[in-house]
């Protein structure tokens, strides 16, 4: 290892050695703290330790998302860089492209972003050089929301084929559910929707049933969460309307064929669209969803990783 | 190591695999992936690194608590999830009980939690299976920071027994306060109380003691914080006569003991309640206190997770 | 290890060990609590893990400086205490000078601050004990910021000797620009300014170049950011009129010196100082400079804790 020169190139000369200002510093002192650097520079495979950088730039709210993000990658062991949104340069004007290309350069392995801008990444695929993991784009996609979803199924019933999944609430309004519902199809389940009809399209009408038959019908009954601050005008029934007519009540629950599941992305509005006490019942998969939320999410850094470094095949 | 099909599933064909929407994975892909997924729910004891996990939930400001926490968390090899209260779920309406369970689902093992709620815990109790450490509930309890003072009397005196301590200020106002009198008085030490009359209950005056006599008679002079923002109607000195009046200044601090010694939670209203000089004094213990506040959130971590675990017993 | 009393000391019987008052822990519980503290106390290289910690204490906002010492101390296998500014008891007025002496206290080894008021560090050097690292303070000094200049331009040319850097743009009202003039004219660079002449002072008038002479003589053309905010009343100019005037064009830049190299220390306002199509061009080494800031972060991080510890050299 490079030594500095041994003496205190500061002004003060007990004490620790601070770095305040340029003045500070003699000439020999900064090419000593240069050569540092360049050896640094020169020599990643000498450092300490060797690291993998995840960087988690949530624009919006979120708890079980980011942290979500963050568990799967402290137990794949990756390390964390601390983006926050709300005292980054982002309030100067920074663009988003201009932020995902200062991270690439300070090191991140990985960025994973959630914005309420629909399709940002549009102006980040193909300009740069690090995996990008979509964490949710305004009502637009949540690739692996969808995915803890699959895995809850999957682990279920062991097959999506001919599974019957009612997917309950406002769907339309809903881009990801929409999305759930095209990849369900595709991968073989029967996809049927419930809830307020003036929410539906007429294509979506086609596969409508009222919630009475749907929870007789269903394996699974996927319900949304009403996003309140989206509905002022529209949602023309209260809360206790909307539970009574849409929502899962133990009553409707309680006419679920054996091993039919009751999922929701959470955070649950509990008694508006799901009774509070079928949040944690045993039909519930809520917080089995969490957990799987972590496990797809390895899975998805794994993948992105694997293909960037040949991660963890060394 | 499961392997993901090697081909690129994404649209794009070159540079990095970023994973953004569902339409951009096939069916054979999205199988890949929930099987790698299922991979780690199932092995994990397979992955790269084993970790216990801390949650420190923040809803009130904090420095010293705080940063204490993580660096006793740090110390004893556990891993932080990083909670911010301000961008979480919270500001959506979601309650402190599906918060914690959460985190609980996405491997937390143990959750400090400050919150301006007294007796917010009362509500989690009993229904969560990780251990909550209570970091501060409004004006209620804060078990930690009386641990620290209990740690540092008794570096200091080796025993409580017959320690005289008097707490000097608000007391009435601070359970806090009330609750270290408390478990003083159980452990047997001597306990007096000082400050102004008018913020006293019948039961405190009884063990009042005018802050002539007090310095003279006490092992430790507690310092209470002078908690400006609550007493805008009551305290009719202002600063410069309470610290006249009630605070300790030099002249009264020459007059203590030899050997006896000055406390403080921190942060000091310098000169209102304690005189700046004395702040690092020779008699003070304040930032010893601090140290000891690391020792004390270790000692506290690994009880609960002593239980929990086995932890470290391995 | 010493064991706690394996009786869960608790009111709650079941469950996790939950810590939240005082009242729940009778007198050897307390003492069995505060015996293994002490411990922790007394025994520091029996914890499990020896860590040496920093602290990023950025009361304004910045992305790329504090990302870039966090995978800085990262890199070198520093762990982080996670300092907050606006949830911090700052907000209840503690000061500077406290808080640094509270997180040295809780154990941090090393604190890097950015702060808005100019040399906030007077009050601090000579009173603390650990090593400070200045991120900025207000219109002042930004060292880490002029050794990456630095590093950039001594790869790029291997000297600084004769080397020709022209800094064009605001420098009267950037303390960091005239700050890295000074040194590089004292490492034997010859440095030129450019830019609106009603923002030079007299004496850097001497230095001066129009823009179409400094872009043929120039080896390094550093364009400052202009920051808006505070030219509300001086840019006469708006910022496409700034652009054509004083700022980087590709017409101007075909004209430079083969081998010659564009600056910025970023974020640049595109087609402001600096045309959009530059920034990622064959002459710009702006990301180049993010990337040396990581590794000049790392030298002057070791050169502080190889002082302070004798860090590395174990």
């Amino acid at each position: 290892m490079i030594r500095m020169d041994a003496e205190d190139k500061t002004k003060t000369n007990s004490g620790p050695a601070h770095v305040l200002t340029m003045e500070d510093w003699d000439v020999s002192a900064i090419h000593a703290l240069l050569e540092k650097a360049q050896y640094f520079a020169d020599n990643p495979e000498k450092l300490p330790l060797q690291r993998l950088y995840a960087a988690n730039l949530f624009f919006e709210p979120s708890t079980r998302t980011k942290i979500s993000f963050e568990a799967a990658e402290r137990n794949l062991g990756l390390d964390l860089l601390h983006f926050e949104a709300d005292t980054s340069s982002v309030i100067k004007g920074e663009s988003l492209y201009d932020t995902v290309k200062t991270l690439e350069s300070i090191g991140a392995d990985v960025v994973v972003i959630r914005h309420g801008r629909e399709r940002f990444f549009d102006e980040l695929r193909g300009h740069v050089n690090i995996p990008i993991i979509n964490g949710g784009d305004g009502c637009g996609h949540h690739p692996t929301q969808s995915f803890l979803d699959l895995l809850t199924i999957r682990q279920e019933f062991g097959t999506f084929t001919n599974v019957n999944i009612v997917i309950a609430g406002d769907i339309y309004h809903s881009r990801v559910a929409r999305s759930n519902l095209e990849v369900l199809e595709r991968l073989g389940a029967n996809v049927y929707v419930s809830g307020p009809k003036e929410w539906m399209s007429d294509e979506l009408l086609q596969r409508y049933l009222p919630m009475d038959e749907a929870v007789e019908a269903a394996d699974v009954m996927m319900m949304l969460r009403i996003q309140h601050e989206r509905h002022t005008v529209k949602m023309v029934a209260g809360p206790d309307e909307y539970h009574k007519r849409f929502g899962l009540n133990e009553e409707k629950a309680a006419r679920m064929k054996p091993g039919a599941v009751i999922m929701h992305p959470a955070p649950v509005n509990r008694n508006v669209e799901l009774a509070d006490a079928l949040v944690e019942s045993g039909r519930s998969r809520i917080f089995k969803q969490m957990k799987n939320g972590v496990f797809v999410r390895m899975a998805v850094l794994h993948y992105v990783l694997e293909k960037q470094k040949g991660w963890l095949d060394q």
